[in-house]
Parts: structure tokens; C-alpha cells; sequence
């Protein structure tokens, strides 16, 4: 095992304050799956009348913990709820005994916590194609239910980690009727060491009354505009989960396609969103692209998303190189319709081609100078419509190479 | 400008000895368009009755010479025909002004070799964004047409380099009805110096007679699984262009899916298109990966283009890691169906993977050995169908950061 890596650039200062949400506790332990000398496991228990709802990776080789989650999560229950993570192994990949794993570590922590089993979701992150050792977690949760604190959050985000070189949290209050709401959520991504793969996992809670339709549609809409617009690399996991739980212990209820609570939701999925990309592997830039005058809002997520994930693009951003050619490409090879000669790029204030060319009053020593911050807009206007999107990307890096193909397992 | 690149590991020893092809000439010089010291412009001359068949890029954003093209290649003439190629700059992303020096080009070579300018094919390769310099290409076609020679076509390979490590040939010869035809031709890609982008050009001469419909259908055909099946970094170039041009001076016939020909000419694009693999930027493996047991072609394509294009399985692979965990990864996000607990994966002799785990018998050190070579083959079988696909990457490098993040232009 490598040492560990430094803490990203592009980290945040520390770890929040985060508000803390009634009716949802943390514990974490070291159970030695797979890391030493830290925590592997985190446990969070959620109150009777807790609703939740998620969203999963599409992969068609998910893990038997995606599968198991996206079965339990049709249903609702006033039961409360847990949720167990172990980071080290990723029980992907693992054929029939990774079925087996899962029921083991749900139904172990069904009886520690006094929570049916099909209330129980999981998740495991860390090297693939290994057998889960489920007894070592089995053998935890004793420590971890007599542990469970409403302030334990934190630790439950480092419990999580892998290669990440910071651990993910942020919350805010949101405004319900003149009543505060309290959101507060972790995440881990992207970081890996060989033969593992990036796996973001994300769990919010609330202490507002939400219904769990009604949380699933907000959660799923906020996604398209949040998770679902970063990358780092183009590649995606087995296991990518995302949970948000609502335990209403506020009583506050909110109601489909309330404003204040939505806008909460989705500065701390976005925020966490950031976070992810800002600790992409190698990553030395932040780099948010702009698509404008699309012919739809889904055309222009599809050239965003080209840019985003263009291997040229993204060694022209770490070269600090303002390689606006390499863009016109990425347009030109996303499928969506785009029109040579209407084009026009920005590198944050500064227009550098229009109409198709080189904007004439464009000086490259202006955006050179640009391209030297640490974060990046790119912006492009295709002059077709009203369609727009924005998405999050990082640079490609020789730091990248180095995690990615100078480790061995 | 940065010295010559060190010539590729997976080159082939020298450029071939290439059929001479009655019915074409060749001449290449120094135009000056941005290179000094080397041939950066050659002009071929086809003659009368030759028929030429082409497909380009499927870029949005593409160039004016591959408009120019595209609209000409619809007309069947008798007229011969001459195609000039420039390097150093691609004439991509200049507005109208573009268009008016493909117009200038195609113009003044027409004069010079007597030839309609209808027949005049263009493609330039280079820096982008950036007016072409037609006048210096203008002042060098009396030395071009004053020297066209039958053996000139190394020299021709030569003069489209733009940071290719080496000049790329492929000849053949092809026997139809008992017989012979020859077949040869030229490539470049995929090098680039920032703010180039990777350009494939591909030119392929032959004496066989082959009327324009069936030399198209053949070409595009063929196109499928030679250069639509390689890739080295996902991204497309703006230019890319393939003309195969018959003189039909032997006065042998090819007639529709004639196998002996289709075969021959089949061979040289897959040996062009896989030594643009093998001067892939940083490239030090070449990769072939094949699909078997798909639910059809298509999907087999999709799923091997998935693992061609994976940053992570392609980081793995310069890493000499068996990181089968990865290709799992990309069947997962390819789109295309796959059922987990059915996929075999091999690297070389050696199966890795089998029904949903790593196989009983897998040892990762007979695995490890096989990754050092420099030719890895990766096969896939998904146990669905009898869909299968071939295609060809390479390694992600430090070297490819390298040059494309670390150059400055």
C-alpha cells in the first residue's frame, strides 16, 4: 500500500461545521477490512418515521450492494433505518459470494440496531474482485451501535475514504414556511489505488417531514444538475450511490417542489459534488465549462460533457495552455448539433474566438495569464438556442499516471 | 517549437518497400508553411480515369478542405485528378477565410497540373486557428509539378508528418481473377504539438480498374473495421480524411465484393491504421481488444471501444497491471447490455476472470509477466450472443502529458 497521498490542492480549508440533524446518529470503528491504523466502517442509524430515497450508478456490472439497495429503496416503512459503509474492499465483481456478503453485513446489523433487515442499505468501497471478509465488520457492531452520537458525522467521512486526501462534508439550514430545516451530508471520491476504481458514495440528512415521493423526485431532479455533472475521468464505478434521508424530526413538513428546501438540498449536493472533482486524482485545477445557445438543455450537456471529458482539453488546462482548438474539437465530436461559424469561447472574461475564428482583439498573453489560477471557466455559446448546461471537470495530470499506473496493488 | 520526438518503441523498423502504382506521381518539397529544414507540402497526380473514393470525419466543427472534399467526391469525372496535402497548419476554425484559401489552393494546383479544379482534393494538418499561408504552398507548385515521380511516395509520407515519429507506408499486392493488382499507400496521425489536434490523413493508390460506387462501397465498408476501430485518446480530429484512389492502369477489373482485392486492400488500411496506433502520443504498448458474445456487433464494438477509451484500464496497462477490475468497470459503463456474472476476460493466454470472478486457477504473477510485453491482447466474452468487435488502442503515459500539457506553442 502506497503512502498516504497529500492533501489535494484544491482541498477546503477543513472539514465544516456541519448543523446537526435530529433523529440520525454516527459510529465508526477500525475493523481492519482491508486500511490499518484507521477507521473502515461507518454505521448511521435513522430515527422510526426516517424516509429515503437514493439514486444509483447505471452500470450494468454494479455490486451486489447497489442491487440490494435499489430493491429495499422501492419500498417505505416507518421502521427507521441504518446504513453501513466499509471502505477497503468494494464487494464488486465477487459473483455469488457477493450476494452472500451483503445479507450477512445487512442482517448483522439488522439485530445489533433493532432495524428490519430490508431497512438496512449498504455500501462498499475500496479494491474489487476480493472476497468481502463480512465476519471482521460483523464484529464491529457491537462497538459501533454503543457508540452511535449525533455529532459523529466526521468521523463517519473518514470512515469512508479511500485514496480521497480530505474527507467530504457540508450542510446548511433551509427556510420552510419561516422555519429552519437543518441539511447536513458526506461524500467520498474520487480517489483509488490500483486494482480499485473511483466510487463516489453520498449520504445527506435532514431533519425535515418529507414524504419519500416526494424526496425521491427532488433528489432525483437536483442529481441531473449536480452528481450526475462532474467527471473526472469519464469512467464510472460499480457502486455509486447516493442516499438522502429525512428523518422529520423537525416536523416540518415539506411538500412537492418547495423552493427554499430544494435550493438547500442542492447547494450541499453541489457543494459535495465540488468536492469530489476538487479532489480528483492529480487534480491541480478546478474548472467549471459554461454551454450556452444550445439547441436544447440536454444538447448542450452533451458538448459540456465532451469538453469536459476531452483527454486534450483537459492536458491543455494543466499545461496552463489556452488551447481554445482543442475545444472547437471537443464540440465537433459530441454527437450534438453545433455550427462551426457561430461559435464563441471564453476563458473566464476573456473572449477568445467568435463567429467561427480567432476573436480579433484576442492577446494569448492575456489568457495565458488567465489560465495560471487555480480555478478555470470555460465558456461557450453556440448560437443555436436557448439550451445550457454547466459541468465540473478537473485537469489531467502526470499525478494522475502516477496513482493510476505507477501503483501496484 | 520543441526538438523532434524520439522515434516510437512500437515503430516498424523502416518505411516498406511499396509497389509502384502506374497512374500516380508523386512530389514533395519545403513550402515554409511552419516547419523550416523539412518537406512540409506534396501534391500526387492521378491519371485520366481514375476513380477515387473517400470518408471523412464526422466532426460538426470540421475543416474547409473536408467540406471541399465532400462535396467533390459526390461527381465521377475522367478527367483525372490531383490531391495536395500541407502540414503545419490545418486550416480548421478559420472562418470564411478558410474556405478562400482551400479555394486558392485547389485553384492554383488545378493550373499547375492541368487538371479541373473540381478534381483537386485538398487536407492540411497542423496548427489550428491560425489563416492558412496559401501563397507559400502557390509558390512551390512548379517545383511540385516538375518533379512528380512514380517513387515518390515515401517522400510524400514524409512531407504530412506533423509531430509523427515516423513516416507510414503499407503496399500490397492483390490478386484478382489470377491476376495482379498493386496497392499502396501513406498515413499520418496521431502526433500533435499544442494547439494542433491528432489528424489522421490516409491516401491509398491502386492500378486495379474499380468504378467509383464500388470502390466506395468497399472503402466504407473496410473503414468500419480498420480506422473506425482504433483509438488513441478518444478525441477526433477536425480534418480526418481517407481517399483511396484507383488509376485502373492495369486494366484489370474489380467488380463488387471481389474478396481477393477487398482482402488486399483491406490489409494495407489495418497495417496504416495500426501504425497510427503505434506512433500514438506516449504510446509504449500497442492494445488489442476483442469482444466476443455480445448480443450483436454493434454492442461488441461499443463495449471494446468503452475499455479502448477507459483512462483507467489504459493507465493500467502502462502500469503493467493485469487490472482486470477496470475492463469490468468499462463493460459497466459502456450502454451496451452485459450481465455480470457472465464475463470472461483474458489477458493473452492467460483468463483472468471468469462467470462473474476471478478465475480459480489465476495466479496475478503469470498475469504481471504477460503485462511486460509490448503487444497485450485483451479479450472479453460476455456469454450473450454472437456478437463479436476488434479494436486497437494503446498505453496512457506520462509520455502523453508530456506532450500535451507540458509543450507550449
Amino acid at each position: 500500500m502506497a503512502s498516504a497521498p497529500q492533501r489535494s490542492p484544491l482541498a477546503p480549508e477543513a472539514f465544516p461545521d456541519l448543523p446537526v440533524i435530529d433523529g440520525v446518529s454516527f459510529a465508526s470503528a477500525e475493523a481492519g477490512v482491508r486500511y490499518t491504523g484507521r477507521t473502515d466502517v461507518m454505521l448511521a442509524k435513522l430515527a422510526p418515521g426516517s424516509t429515503i430515497a437514493g439514486v444509483f450508478t447505471q452500470s450494468s456490472t454494479r455490486s451486489a450492494a447497489v442491487l440490494d439497495c435499489e430493491e429495499k429503496i422501492k419500498f417505505t416503512s416507518d421502521a427507521g433505518a441504518a446504513i453501513i459503509v466499509n471502505s477497503g474492499n468494494a464487494n464488486a465483481f465477487t459473483g455469488q459470494d457477493g450476494r452472500k456478503s451483503v445479507k450477512a453485513v445487512t442482517n448483522a446489523v439488522a439485530q445489533a440496531v433493532d432495524i428490519p433487515e430490508t431497512r438496512v442499505f449498504s455500501a462498499s468501497t475500496g479494491v474489487i474482485g476480493e472476497k468481502l471478509p463480512h465476519d471482521k465488520i460483523e464484529a464491529k457492531l457491537k462497538e459501533l451501535s454503543g457508540n452511535l452520537s449525533a455529532n459523529g458525522i466526521e468521523g463517519a467521512a473518514e470512515a469512508i475514504m479511500t485514496t480521497d486526501t480530505f474527507a467530504k462534508g457540508s450542510g446548511t439550514t433551509a427556510t420552510v414556511e419561516g422555519q429552519k430545516v437543518r441539511i447536513a451530508g458526506i461524500a467520498k471520491g474520487s480517489g483509488m489505488i490500483a486494482p480499485d476504481m473511483a466510487t463516489m458514495l453520498v449520504y445527506i440528512f435532514t431533519d425535515a417531514l418529507v414524504d419519500k415521493p416526494v424526496l425521491q423526485s427532488m433528489v432525483a431532479a437536483l442529481n441531473q444538475t449536480t452528481f450526475n455533472c462532474i467527471s473526472v475521468d469519464s469512467d464510472t464505478s460499480t457502486s455509486d450511490t447516493l442516499l438522502v434521508a429525512a428523518t422529520g424530526a423537525s416536523g416540518i413538513r415539506v411538500t412537492e417542489n418547495n423552493l427554499g428546501f430544494m435550493e438547500g438540498l442542492r447547494r450541499v449536493m453541489l457543494d459535495l459534488a465540488h468536492q469530489v472533482v476538487r479532489d480528483g486524482e492529480g487534480a491541480t485545477k478546478f474548472v467549471s465549462i459554461a454551454v450556452t445557445g444550445a439547441s436544447s438543455d440536454r444538447d448542450a450537456r452533451t458538448h459540456a460533457m465532451s469538453i469536459a471529458n476531452s483527454p486534450l482539453v483537459k492536458t491543455a488546462i494543466a499545461g496552463e495552455d489556452p488551447n481554445w482548438g482543442r475545444i472547437v474539437m471537443a464540440i465537433g465530436k459530441s454527437g450534438a448539433p453545433a455550427d462551426r461559424d457561430m461559435i464563441a469561447i471564453s476563458f473566464g472574461p476573456i473572449q477568445v474566438a467568435k463567429d467561427g475564428w480567432v476573436n480579433p482583439g484576442y492577446k494569448e498573453k492575456d489568457a495565458a495569464a488567465y489560465m495560471k489560477n487555480d480555478v478555470i471557466d470555460i465558456s461557450v455559446d453556440l448560437g443555436l438556442g436557448g439550451g445550457r448546461a454547466v459541468v465540473w471537470t478537473c485537469d489531467l495530470t502526470h499525478g494522475y499516471i502516477t496513482i493510476n499506473a505507477d501503483y501496484r496493488s
